[in-house]
């Protein structure tokens, strides 16, 4: 397998490999493609780049997987030395300087890593098949599906309590993840779908969002998660905090509250309550010395490179930054975008003889939709929230999907569906309408340390 | 199961159902939801109506499967006496005037059956696996992904005999399906993906377009298919007619033309030879007497009724219509609409103890798309090639398209593409890359005169 293509001048060519394409892969390749000194290669799984923040509206059937993402080849097109591989990095030798692939060995003389964080149960592993997270394109068909079948399954249902359980939808974690999914299911429920039916009213859907602390999106000052609870609140979604989860079966999920321990009957339960580092962070601790933290995520210097290895950086959600404020940088697609710009300039300068200062997180804001006109946006400076904050996170959103793909075409379905209140792909797909109905029986109290 | 509410007035409510919400049976559904005197169900196993005449856009990564369903409910979200139920028919039971449900059964006083056709393989039911066929959104997925798979694969491989056959497509069948399938890869491969790759030059993708017959487009004028079989040369097709497929493997499709065989070193096969009728048909034969044709469609009579059951029809592509010209009417959309139509204002006529002449299906022509401004349209009156007939495509499209559900979208999507020749939906989804390496060794003949 020819992976390297000779350089045809006296210069050596720098040998960048480059591990994933998110956001911090994606702007890294990006960067370097600007210089013609380098030799960029870009390595991902999947053939495109999944823009994750609008997953949730994936998942609840207002947008197309395609209006998400963007082949990955198509966005680097124009960066000739920058070449795309759709292959598995099984492992990674730092003396060789070389990555194992499966489909052969590449070398390098720079590595990014950038593969990023799944979502994890705390050791409940077995709560994967009846509470489905969110990561992937995959992920967010199986809950669409789970979410249009509940509704199917109510119209058909003749027992009211199971009916009930049928138009119970839990979602478990209050971070931005959690409140976005649990407005778009409001959405969903009292107005997409409010004509479709004829046996059931979709304005009785109770829409639960349970969250372990005291107040829902923890990262936000105290007074926007108050906001964002009630704007959750009038979209008709009932908010527990201080509620932990101890078990989850395909027709209940237990809660315990203080001392009170209660059972919620549902049949459709998401999961949105935490991550885990992607396996190349093991990987790295293995291979190259890494120190990973309580999540798996690898501690990185200043520069984010890591220690002992000034050749390899890890850039995005799988990177550990502390060395700015108190805690690691939150991780969320622009802290991405502007750490893999950064290992782009510092390498860039160091092919110069020259060097950058340690990196720095300028944070412009941090934005949550929760549905249909309402938003909480927090600058620092300002904390705005309702419909102004909806607006910046609609325009934002845009800007960036734009800028990746030139996807107007999601700008003008909004547009269409933000006047219609319809619209969108409420589509059943997959193993045409099968639910998983295997029994959990494990109680085993989440680890409510690692809740966000 | 609660499946018929009782009606409040005197008068006892006109049960009707209807099996398949295709462009038949949802066309049926919409013109008796104009009368209040009809208690209609219309069950489907899927929750969304299937605007099939663009599956290939889905299958070449042009659209994405949401910009081409509807949801059911929502197209019939008005027409408050109808109910979609998703349920699958296992059984019909014309004495007791009832169908069986996997959840249950149904009474009916009037059965539309309308659950159209699969695609086929003549006896050669292995070839499913490597040569996938097009009539759901999984099937054009599996395509989508087997066709961007190809390319990746051939980025990869350095042998450059293996590297082309990644880079060789065939397409079984010159139907339309076939023409437009064919048309939309040499798109992709000669202008979408050009500046996508590194190592190979998609430029040197073959493109073939095999067909029994000795002219593609079989049942349009010899001028337009010769017009067609030139539009698609233009676009770097190479068409071979008179041309059997006597076997396929994951390696290679063996091809006999006239007394001389020969084998077409390729990995990509797609299947767009011919369709057998859904097993509906069947059920009809068994319960109802019903008399099927040599795919298994189902002879009605002229009213479109079951020969000897006045109280069941069956409309669209599983219907055998063979009382207007010499052959039967064509399995294509404009069809199984009117039909659909025409039972549903036979019905209304009988409640008012009037009738209606026998069905006839008046053409307004039929179109094929070839590719990026060509097309073919026979008018009867008029034939035309070219531009001019794409124009009308695309307009004929979008007029059905936003007719439904106001899918505005794809227009300007297609507006979009128009220009850019870039844009769509090409992810590499399901299971993440893996090729079905099976092999198979049967040399069977293909039955010839089923090819349309």
């Amino acid at each position: 397998m020819k992976l390297s293509k000779p350089s045809d001048d006296q210069q050596p060519t720098h040998r960048i490999v480059i591990v994933g394409g998110g956001f911090g892969g994606l702007y890294a390749a990006k960067e370097l493609g600007r210089s013609q000194q380098f030799d960029v290669t870009l390595i991902d799984k999947r053939n495109f780049h999944l823009f994750q923040p609008l997953l949730y509206q994936v998942a609840t059937g207002k947008l197309s997987p395609g209006d998400i993402s963007s082949p990955l080849r198509a966005i680097l097109s124009r960066h000739r030395q920058v070449k795309v591989l759709m292959d598995e990095v099984l492992d990674i030798d730092p003396q060789q300087h070389q990555v194992t692939l499966s489909s052969g060995t590449l070398p390098y003389d720079t590595l990014i890593v950038a593969t990023g964080v799944s979502h994890h149960y705390f050791g409940n592993e077995q709560w994967a098949d009846v509470a489905p997270g969110l990561k992937t394109i995959e992920d967010a068909l199986e809950m669409r599906r789970r979410i249009f079948l509940a509704f199917e399954a109510a119209e058909k249902e003749t027992d009211p309590e199971k009916r009930r359980a049928w138009l119970t939808f839990v979602v478990v974690g209050g971070g931005p993840t959690g409140v976005e999914l649990a407005g778009a299911l409001a959405d969903l429920a009292y107005t997409a779908l409010k004509d479709d039916f004829r046996s059931i009213d979709t304005k009785e859907t109770r829409i639960l969002l349970l969250e372990g602390v005291d107040r829902v999106l923890p990262p936000y000052p105290p007074d926007l998660s108050a906001k964002a609870a009630r704007s959750l609140e009038d979209l008709g979604v009932v908010v527990e905090t201080q509620t932990l989860v101890t078990n989850i079966t395909t027709d209940a999920v237990t809660v315990r509250q203080g001392e009170q321990t209660r059972q919620i009957p549902t049949k459709t339960v998401l999961w949105a309550a935490g991550v885990r580092a992607s396996k190349m962070g093991t990987v790295l601790a293995e291979r190259a010395g890494a120190e990973l933290d309580r999540v798996g995520r690898v501690i990185v210097n200043p520069d984010l490179s890591l220690p002992g290895e000034p050749d390899i950086f890890v850039v995005g959600d799988l990177a550990h930054y502390a060395h700015q404020d108190d805690k690691p940088l939150p991780g969320v697609a622009p802290v991405a975008m502007h750490e893999g710009a950064y290992v782009a300039k510092l390498l860039q300068r160091r092919l110069q003889g020259e060097d950058l200062p340690p990196f720095r997180y300028s944070d412009a804001g941090s934005l949550a939709v929760i549905g249909h006109n309402a938003a909480v946006a927090n600058f620092g400076w300002l904390k705005i929230s309702g419909f102004p904050a909806w607006l910046i996170w609609v325009f934002v959103h845009i800007y960036y999907l734009i800028e990746f793909d030139n996807k107007m075409i999601v700008m003008i379905q909004w547009f269409w569906h933000y006047f219609t209140r319809k619209g969108g792909a409420r589509l059943i797909t997959g193993e045409e309408g099968k639910l998983n109905e295997s029994e959990f029986t494990a109680e085993v109290e989440r680890d409510r340390t690692l809740i966000r």
